[in-house]
Order: structure tokens, then C-alpha cells, then sequence
């Protein structure tokens, strides 16, 4: 039966693809979900490895990825290919493998596509060493969210102990880490968020010594000195806009803002117009971009380190966990009107 | 003659006093030359230093003492006091004191009155080492703002050899140090200026690799993209504004903005709203708020290798000098309208 062998199960493969290159908010429509089959091995000549999905995450991230880009226009990674399912971080099960980092069988986390079963780049993708603990928690506080979490607070937002620190977005998927960081590096932490559920998590869940909804706030400058009335030593921003502004009055002499992403202005045709940028002369305070590209050497020791701090229940995780392909757009597009409560993912299978 | 002893003389003292707080673009009216006087003697209990003053110097932070305050506002110094002499850095020679690290006929420099003579505290005063170099450098490339360049460029900016700098302001008391050090370390320097006059000094005189005029780009990204195609990794900024906007789409991965002075913004009664800094997030790229507080420790050090480079002609000094205390208050508000060429400053007396 040598003829059979050679013969791989031919399965379904549904995808999330890109219908169309989006400007402004984006919509279910832009979105469209297809089916298509895959060879449950890897194609002869290729150093891939067939990797069957299991968990999907949804980073704010992604939507730069829906807009067209000219040539020369500064993007963290290229636009999605229209028609192609669309990519980001996954967890998932090794199906097939030659490349000899990688066999059937392995759990591994890296970049993949929005869809079942994915020919991932070897290069992407990590061993997963802690299976004793939750699979999920490799989309997020484990995997990719977590990591840039990590090395912003640490290695750009430089702790130095007993900081007065900020964060935005804070019950996100990278806010939720950056503040325990934060209190496991002795700092005070305050945190805002876009509802009163998530500012009762922060309060309760992740221990942030004091938080706000952003939304109830008429003066976000005047919040800000009301609870951390001595200024503001780093500030983690994940939004961006009118409250990066209003932090930039509140920075203490020496400051670290460090600039994770801006929710705020991805959906806008003309961004915000930052007006007190001037004040970081006065005081000598550090504006920097982070993004995890340039990070990831360091993951085995991140890794190590966030593994302990959960099992030790000094890192707590919350996740917005949806079921089956079908409901990734709308999880992703929830990112942008704050839906989600936690680390945002989709489930596609168990094993 | 015991009692003839204890009389010192009185000479007059013409002093610039800040007539009313500014809002906006400062006139000549909101100054005032006042003639008072002043005994030539430290008064009883005064540990200050009675320096006569030969060079004032004309610097861009002076505006922001020129406003009112609110208390808490971020500010570098204080508000001027109103019907009291202007502070800034000056050079002189000590006439009395009974502070043991200067006695008279020393020469010196640091923060002064804009007056005649000044009563100066002696933690805010140098001692000038290389007096056979021009007193009046010490206002400038071997005073405040050459420590500015310095300590901005090299601590912050970290040139790593081979950098694609740019330089606003570039002809500049700062901007002119910042490009011959820039191309000490080993860079291709551009800068940009307000007046062809300028630009032909930028390239004749301070060895910059290119410069432009920005008062004749109609699209001043276009304008960097064109003189650095290959993206900027050091941006010495003393502008601010749609300069920092247009530069922000230039940076390379790692870049670093050493944000000096945004001098576009000082007159505004709204500042300029940048749209761009979004993009330090894909490109990793460090923003850094510099002023020369806290790296006067490195004073002495920077005296020395400066002094070095001005005799080896490696750093050239152009110095915008006008003479007269009464001309001062127009030196000052010509810094606003671009008129000096080269580093402003007041010769009072020659000793």
C-alpha cells in the first residue's frame, strides 16, 4: 500500500478573509469567512510546518494590516492580502513538520493565519514548554501580548521601584500584565478604562492601586492629578490621543512614556493633534516607541519568569474567549468599541 | 583712612527689566532699560558674587519667563519678576566676593542679570579656564548652549558612527555646535534654516553634508525624504511643529529625536497639534525630552574637549553680536523672527 501512504487526508479548511481594504472603522462586511480544504501534510520542498489551530488572538494590531498602504509608508508589518485569510498570533498543534525544530504533535505558538489549519513559517513559531498551564494563555499574557508588556515595562519603561505609574487600556491584554509588572516592580499603579466592569477588575483582579473610567472624566488631566497627585514616573500607552495629551502634563522630571500602540486613533481619518509634547523639555522625559519585533531574543527567559509569577498567582489572567471561526471578525472589531473584557481570543478546537 | 576703607563705590547700573507678563509674540514695549545703581562690594552676611557683566546672552527659553505662570504649570525656571532685572546666562569678571572659590578679577560665566553688574549666586557660576580663547564663547559654544549641544547629541542622541542626522534651527546657537559635532562622530549631517544667508553658513562654514531653506519647501517631509533618502536616525530638534511632524515620517528603526526647544511654538497662544508620533511605535523609535539641567557635572569635561575642537578649527563659532545693554531687548525678540545669525549675545564691556 505504498501508493496509500503517500496519500494525506484532504480536510476542510474554513478561513476569515479580508473582502477589502478598509478606511476608517471597519465592519463585519469587510470581513468575509470561506471554506477551503487543506492536505494534512506538508507540500514536498517546503520547510513550513502544517500547524492546526487551536486558539486565534485579536490584537488592535491587525487593523493597520486592513488599510492599503502607499509604498514607503511606515507599517509594522504588510497589508493583509485580499481574498487570503488574514494573519496574526495563534496557538496551535504541529500536524506535519520536516523542519527538525518541530514535529507532529508539539504545541506551539506564533504567527498563523485566521483559519484552521495553517502552513506556518518556522521562524514564527515557539515551543510551547509550559503545557501545565492554560493553552490560552499563549495568545496573550504567554505569547505575544505579554511579551511586549514585559519588555516595554521593564526594558523601556525602566522601573526603578516606588515609581508613580499609569496605564491605559489597562484591563487589556497588555495592560492587564503591565500593571502587575508594575506592582511586582513596587510601584503604585493607577489605571483607566473604558467601563465600570473593567475598572471594578482592575481594582479587584490585577491589583492596581487605584483606577478610573476614562469615559466618566469631563478632564483627564484633572483625574490624572487627583489620583496620582505627585506625577507620573512611566506611563504605559496603549490609546494614544487626548490622554497620552493630558499625560504629558503630569509627567514627573526624568519620565518614561512608553508608546505601545494608540486604540484611540487607528479608525480615524486625521489623527489627533498632539498639543503638549513641548513639556517633556522641561522635565527630561523619554517618549519612546515599543513594539515586541526586536524582543522576541529575549522570550525563554520571559517565558520562565511569566510562568513562575502565575503559578505563584502574582500574575492573574482574565480572558474574552469566543467559539469558533465564525465569531473571529466580530471579536476583532469589539477591540475598537471596547467589547472585550480581558485578553480577546477565539477558540477553534481543544486538540 | 579706616572709615574711607569701608566705603565702596557706587556706579550706575542699567539694567532690562520686564515691564508686563507676555502673551504671544513679545514687543520692545514689554522690556524696559532702567538706570539704577549699586555699590562694588558684596553687602555684609551675602555669600553672592558681585560680577561685572561683558557678555549677556540671548537664549530662546528666556520667552517662557516672559509669562505668567499658573502655579503647578511645567515650567524650566521661574516667571521673570516684573520691574526686576532679566536672568540669563552671561559672562564677567568677578569684582568682589567673599565666597572662597572666586575672588576678584576672576573671569566667569553662568546665570547673570541683564544689568551692568549682578549680585550672582555662586553655584550658578564657571570659572573660564581657556581665557586665551574669546570671553564671548562662553555665552555660547563654551557656555550653556554648547553644553546643551553636547550633552543633547552625544547623551541622548548616541550617534553610533554613520548616522543620517538632521538638525533644525541648524545655524543656531545649538544647531550649529550640534552639526560639527554630528560630523566629528562620523555622520552625514543636513540641517535646515530660515534664510538662504543661513544655509550658505551651514554648508561654507559648519561642514554640514547638506542643508535647505525651510521658508521655500512647500512640503518639508518631501524635502527630507529627497536630502535623506535613506531616513533620519538623529533629529536634533529646536523647532518643534510641522518640523517634527514631517520629521517623525522620516525616522529609521532605533531612531532617536532629541527634543531641545520647539521654538515654532513659544509665541503660540495654541500650540501646533503633531499627528505623527504614532509612528515612533513601528519603528521603535526614541523621543527624549533634553535640557541642560542635570549634565553641568559634565562641565569641565566638555570645556576641555570643546576648547580642543575650536583650536584644532574642528568647531567653528559664528556669533551674532550686537553691543549696549539698550540693544538687548531687540537681540532677544529678533531670536523669534530668525534675525541673528549665528549665536545671540550683548557685548556690555570689554573688562
Amino acid at each position: 500500500m505504498a501508493a496509500a501512504s503517500d496519500e494525506a487526508a484532504v480536510v476542510r479548511n474554513k478561513k476569515v478573509v479580508l473582502r477589502r481594504y478598509v478606511t476608517g472603522i471597519p465592519t463585519e462586511e469587510d470581513m468575509e469567512v470561506v471554506v477551503d480544504t487543506v492536505e494534512l501534510r506538508v507540500p514536498a520542498g517546503s520547510t513550513a510546518v502544517l500547524v492546526k489551530n487551536l486558539y486565534l488572538s485579536c490584537d488592535p494590531w491587525m487593523r493597520d494590516r486592513m488599510s492599503k498602504h502607499d509604498e514607503g509608508d511606515i507599517v509594522l508589518a504588510p497589508d493583509f492580502v485580499i481574498g487570503e485569510a488574514m494573519v496574526n498570533f495563534g496557538v496551535g498543534k504541529v500536524i506535519d513538520s520536516t523542519h527538525p525544530g518541530f514535529k507532529a504533535g508539539d504545541l506551539v505558538w506564533g504567527m498563523s493565519g485566521w483559519e484552521e489549519y495553517t502552513l506556518a513559517q518556522p521562524e514564527f513559531l515557539f515551543k510551547i514548554n509550559h503545557t501545565e498551564l492554560p493553552l490560552s494563555h499563549y495568545t496573550g499574557v504567554l505569547g505575544m501580548t505579554g511579551l511586549t508588556a514585559y519588555s516595554g515595562f521593564m526594558e523601556v519603561g525602566r522601573p526603578k521601584g516606588g515609581d508613580f505609574v499609569f496605564v491605559s487600556a489597562a484591563s487589556g491584554a497588555v495592560g492587564q500584565v503591565v500593571g502587575q509588572l508594575a506592582k511586582i516592580a513596587g510601584s503604585y499603579v493607577v489605571g483607566s478604562a473604558g467601563s465600570d466592569k473593567k475598572v471594578d477588575l482592575l481594582k479587584t483582579k490585577f491589583g492596581y492601586d487605584d483606577a478610573f473610567n476614562y469615559k466618566s472624566e469631563t478632564d483627564l488631566a484633572a483625574a490624572l492629578k487627583r489620583r496620582l497627585p505627585e506625577g507620573i514616573d512611566i506611563y504605559f500607552d496603549s490609546v494614544g490621543g487626548e490622554t497620552l495629551d493630558a499625560v504629558l502634563l503630569q509627567m514627573r522630571q526624568g519620565g518614561r512614556i512608553v508608546v505601545c500602540g494608540m486604540i484611540s486613533q487607528y479608525n480615524l481619518q486625521e489623527a489627533y493633534g498632539l498639543r503638549n509634547l513641548y513639556y517633556i523639555v522641561a522635565r527630561a522625559v523619554r517618549v519612546e516607541g515599543h513594539n515586541v519585533n526586536g524582543h522576541f531574543h529575549m522570550y525563554s527567559r520571559f517565558e520562565e519568569e511569566m510562568a513562575g509569577y502565575i503559578k505563584e498567582g502574582k500574575v492573574t489572567v482574565v480572558e474574552d474567549v469566543v467559539e469558533g471561526i465564525e465569531s473571529a471578525p466580530a471579536a476583532l472589531l469589539g477591540l475598537f468599541s471596547g467589547k472585550n473584557v480581558g485578553k480577546q481570543l477565539v477558540a477553534l478546537a481543544s486538540d
